[in-house]
């Protein structure tokens, strides 16, 4: 009998830099400039880079901005790079300054306000299909 | 016949926030100033902070400083916040400025130079055992 080969599904013929999609890990090197800030809602902007089983954003928040309660099964580590976080989480209010670091269980409920114009750094395991996929409406049209 | 209680292994009482151990994901709210920068060698330190599944490193190079050829199981994302890292990966040589991300595949062996005095976040997935260990010969000693 004849050996049947199965076609190897064609890979796209480019990638540009700012294609974010889940998958194998690949060796690339990346601007943070060149990838397009997403508007979330008028105080809430984002970027992000995908790889295999992690993803990191930039997460630009204008002051007042309130992130509403959520939670996700992705592990969560929070590094403020300028400005200031407070979250409500685990019962608790914890303000998160520049230099300051939040790690975030998976599946614990949290709720963030921007106490000053601020750059978080999300890290996630693993990325956040909502977000790759435009999915997370508590971020869209809120304040 | 008796049933047997396995006893539950005593948990420590105490737990610094600069303890780097892998395990249960918890709600850690962590100042970088809080966590000792570990010496390396004379142009090296670093400090982490470790999750489950995830890890990220805040890596200082004095200018000059070699990180050697290596690889690793774990998948690895490099944001330079300050300085530049000069790569030789994948038969190429990439200079990673700051504002710039370099996203290294499993196993792909790479080297690095610091071309300035550089402030390097790396993350992690899985954390690395060989660091929480203090197993990573290949950092230590070196110039």
């Amino acid at each position: 009998m004849a050996k049947i080969k199965r076609a190897k599904k064609a890979a796209p013929k480019t990638r540009k830099a700012t294609t974010q999609t889940a998958g194998k890990a690949k060796l690339k090197h990346i601007p943070w400039s060149s990838i397009e800030l997403e508007d979330l809602n008028p105080l809430l902007q984002r970027h992000f880079i995908v790889g295999q089983n992690v993803m990191v954003a930039r997460v630009l928040l204008k002051r007042g901005c309130i992130v509403p309660e959520h939670s996700h099964h992705n592990e969560q580590i929070t590094y403020i790079l300028e400005g200031a976080l407070k979250f409500w989480i685990d019962g608790k209010e914890i303000v998160v300054n520049a230099g300051e670091v939040l790690t975030i269980p998976p599946y614990m409920p949290h709720k963030a306000e921007a106490v000053e114009d601020t750059v978080d750094l999300d890290i996630f395991s693993p990325p956040r299909a909502d977000w790759i996929n435009k999915t997370d409406k508590y971020l869209r049209g809120g304040k």
